[in-house]
């Protein structure tokens, strides 16, 4: 190679965009949505071998391998790391344009200093070696937070978690980054298997103290927990929705009668899961609200459409994909009925669909009000989307229907310590733009105007609008 | 800042653009589409100050502000003038990449001769006392006009208007911009809340001379009117709908049946309104191809999302956005069916949510004929998707779907005066796309070529299209 | 013009993509997907001019002529051939940035060394002189086959062919090209229309030996045909739907049923609807699935919107659009039902919508497997979306959401001998934007690795795929 792959200039296509990125790549990370597991910062995990941590739990990695016609052996299942690694390897050359050939180069880079080969088959040997070197002279957890200037992290929890992990961290003075929990009640709302259902009421009620015996216990209970999150530093609350759920009916009889029918082993017909979805939404926003907790709706993905492999190695192994649905009128009138009640808080979209994203940056605007600037929010580019183009879409349609400048910026949504890389992944793309824009006159050629919204995006709105 | 912002170059990345929008600059404006008040041209309204002429009736701005966390009274309540138009400066800043940033500098640059600074809380003070000095020297409604090259402009005007102020500017032979009534019988198939349309009914039998007590009379009132408009210079009718209404069921005693139930007070189910809302279009279709006129659909918001701010505001004050609905089947009945009976005429399609764009780009396809060179045409890129981004997809689907150098172009769809920039806008943005794709080599180096679409598209089509 | 339009750089903007572009010129051509007539090959067709062979069977150009307000018959009309050719040359200018405004010149460079004038009225009577004579001078279907190298070229035929064109052909020693039977049974699953579907079933069952009386005979009859194309050397299945059928409901009993009644007459309500095409594409999967055969769907357009002009001219002359709907989960059940079965084999997806086409890229990743890399695959641009704008939708999805050095490549869907143009069109599209890439950084400076990438897209991902 003539010049390295990730080099300083890495995507900053002008003089004007490294100038707008000289002025962000000092400031922390507020990383307000990941998955990672809070345990292994308390406990400072370490890896015997790259595979450990790059291909353990990546479900992305995953099903790249398997559009490369690797055997399911190599991805899930008893392959040796090394194997399992060189099978990566082998796959990475057919990754061209897609965001993991940039984020595994970057991972290299900066976590492992390797910037000089681009990974392959040729070259996994080498990789492999000098990138266990690494982790065997000590790069763990909290080593992989500190090289990013992590400031803070949100994990994502069930309501029922004693959250024992994130008390641990909160106790330990050495520990630079703090690791805040959010509460994420998709269990309390997934109706639809009942006997699935009332073995997690069991074990929620367990945490809360509650004994769970109809809708208004369960809302007891959830209420009772997102206290708890609260005194323990939560600051937001999430939910992974496929459609938003809207009802006009939310009588506390109706609801309760339906919540029996489920503690019955009875799945809810189609209004009553509307109306019982649409109700623990409504009810966990009122909670929200008066915690002063920002909230998150994470909307539309389809799940497990691959059965067999669903049976075979359960969920979250990477056959999930967009699902599609007409959403726009039952948000407007979940989001109108919360703004009627004086209950709308703080609120940030994501959607997976990209025909939705515009929709999204249009529906905010009809709710914005004085708590604060840019009280809704367009979540950057998620899960699907979460890559070049598709940042680039969102930063579009939040420019073009909203005010860029607010935008709270980039998050992980990652279960790996090395996904950090993202974060300067997002602010070379969102600088490139940019610089491009003030060279295309676009923007106007003020470094001090446009470097200032670059770096609220950055990392300053976050940390107003959490309150971090 | 090294080189003024608003420059003889903004927008235009390279000599091929330069040299087509050079071809374009001084063609006359037809402003087929807008909100402008014929009052005010007929008076030729002055205003005290900028605020008043930029922020009074412009829900662009309040969302904007109302999305910076600016309070509402700043927007559309009490606070005086300058404390308002403090606000919206304060904002600004917050706008880049937003097309309001572009306009606001376009108009501070073109009717107020404000090109050296950006608008800002820093820079507020002056350009409020520049700006108001030249509004104190004389500028108002017509001089706006003038200073723009506007030869028509459309207005948009309920079927039971008087148009008064439209014969008092067809009277005055010193106004040079011809002010015309456009058609936009939205009121009359708005049977969802029947005791607003029964007053409705009176206003429109009133100025009908027809008292309305089936659906034939509805008819028989607004083809009464059509002629009217017609008789007054009209040349096209406007429909704005949340979505495409067509039924197979069309026959006059089921009609008049339901439009009975709507006059007794009783809102029509789905069916109902499905019949009653694709028969007034239908019936209003025919009027309008028997008058020889242009007939626009916009189609899909949905309004009204916030049910507060609708109690204490009222309509089109900013709290609508995309709407989503899959009608491409119901649209293409409707076409086929006003082409089956010889009356479907001269027709623009607008959409609001960008999934659309593209359908209907090939749906035209569907109905053109020998009537004229692009009988049926996409609208330019409307309401939200009135910008860079939108405007550029609009141009892109049409580019490639239909035949580009056949668009009738830009319209300002706008309430203010000072709306004619994106005019300007617009010709920019389309010559920089096509001496772009001269220098790519994906149009060909012939200025002459190339040039007579941008003239075409910028002016001479909808010249021919409206027959103005 | 300073410079040919047509040029050894069309389209390649950076020393890059030229580089890149260069790896890739040379290889031969294989076209999986066309609607070529094998009997022109096997018969070598010859044309009296350049009209018969550009507007005898193109709807693309009939709908643009419509498009410009050219009456019917100069499109499909008495007019002479000279007459029409002339009317297509006025529309050229105004065909700028449509894909056909490129196609036609590549074709009048490429077949008839035409590249000095650009198509207008003003030359169309030299282009009409020197193309008729490039025509009288021995250009035929044969000699434009090995003109680009075309290796195998797919026709698209109804199960019910002898097949005789393509035994001829396969007989034929000196033809250089392998003309394949694609196996298409659309005829198969329109039950909408009764009467239709009965006259098809006679000849169906004639051509199988079957008598068809039940859906068990259907099925009976297309297995028979199947292996038939299967022993002329078939590689692929076709399917045309305007949407995805899925049903849970699919015993025999309740098949056979809903199948008698359309025997005797009746048109099938929408739940035997769905339950009888869900049967019928999964049963036609199992047998591609069987044989080893690549299978497509091409899903989503809305045909024959135009019912006068449907009932003058017939279908395929230019009167369909884009449908719309939602049908993510039933291709998902689809898809995994199959893959329950371990009867899903190498799939393509097309779509008509761009709104789906990330998320058929993001569907695919749910079912790939180890049979090989790239088992489902995103379909080149289609349609409505095979233009430049469509194809790098498609490559940016395919990208971000799949792998790309994977993707099968480009296709001409074409009825016309002039359309392999087309192949040399996407290559020139997909080098200039990996070689635009290499310069921004978004992919490493090694040609090696990317120039893999392009030539296995462009040649011998689809060689292997498809077996050819």
């Amino acid at each position: 190679m003539a010049k390295k792959f990730i080099n300083d200039a890495f995507l900053l296509g002008s003089e004007a965009a490294k100038r707008l990125y000289g002025m962000c790549v000092d400031l922390p990370i507020l990383d307000f949505h990941s998955h990672l597991d809070a345990a292994e910062v308390a406990e400072d995990s370490h890896w015997d071998n790259i595979a450990q941590v790059w291909l353990g739990g990546d479900h992305y990695k995953w099903r790249a391998m398997r559009s490369n016609g690797v055997e399911e052996r190599f991805c899930t299942g008893d392959a040796s790391d090394r194997e399992k690694f060189f099978a990566f390897a082998r796959t990475m050359p057919r990754l061209l344009r897609n965001p993991m050939y940039h984020w595994c180069h970057l991972e290299l880079a900066r976590f492992f200093g390797i910037d000089d080969v681009l990974l392959s088959e040729d070259t996994a040997g080498e990789v492999w070696d000098r990138a266990n070197a690494v982790l065997a002279g000590g790069l763990g957890a909290r080593r992989c937070l500190e090289l990013c200037n992590v400031e803070v992290a949100c994990t994502t929890d069930d309501p029922s978690s004693p959250l024992s992990a994130h008390k641990a961290c909160a106790a330990d003075k050495t520990l630079k980054t703090k690791i805040l929990p959010t509460f994420r009640p998709d269990k309390a709302h997934a109706f639809g298997n009942p006997a699935e259902y009332i073995k997690y009421l069991e074990v929620l009620g367990e945490s809360a103290k509650v004994r769970i015996e109809s809708f208004d216990d369960l809302l007891s209970a959830l209420k009772n927990r997102h206290d708890y999150f609260d005194a323990n530093g939560c600051k937001a609350s999430d939910h992974g929705i496929d459609t938003v759920y809207f009802s006009e009916e939310n009588s506390s009889k109706a609801l309760n009668e339906a919540f029996k029918k489920v503690l019955a082993g009875c799945a809810p017909d189609a209004r009553e899961t509307q109306m019982l979805k649409s109700a623990v939404l409504i009810e966990c926003a009122k909670m929200d609200a008066q915690s002063g907790w920002v909230r998150q709706l994470h909307i539309g993905p389809m799940r497990n459409n691959n059965t067999a492999m669903f049976k075979a190695i359960g969920p979250d192994t990477g056959f999930d994909s967009m699902g599609e649905s007409n959403y726009a009128y039952a948000l407007s009138r979940h989001l109108d009925s919360l703004s009627s009640m004086g209950k709308l808080g703080r609120t940030i979209l994501y959607n997976i669909h990209p025909k939705d994203t515009q929709m999204l940056a249009s529906m905010l605007g009809n709710f914005q009000d004085s708590e604060c600037a840019g009280k809704l929010q367009l979540g950057s580019g998620w899960w699907f989307l979460d890559q070049m183009d598709g940042m680039k879409s969102q930063l579009e349609a939040v420019s073009a229907m909203s005010l860029l400048p607010n935008f709270v910026g980039m998050l992980t949504d990652s279960r790996s310590f090395l996904s950090y890389c993202r974060h300067e992944y997002f602010r070379r793309i969102l600088c490139d733009m940019l610089g491009s824009d003030i060279n295309s006159g676009v923007l106007p050629p003020d470094y001090e105007l446009v470097g200032v919204a670059a770096r609220d995006i950055s990392y300053f709105n976050a940390k107003k609008y959490f309150k971090f």
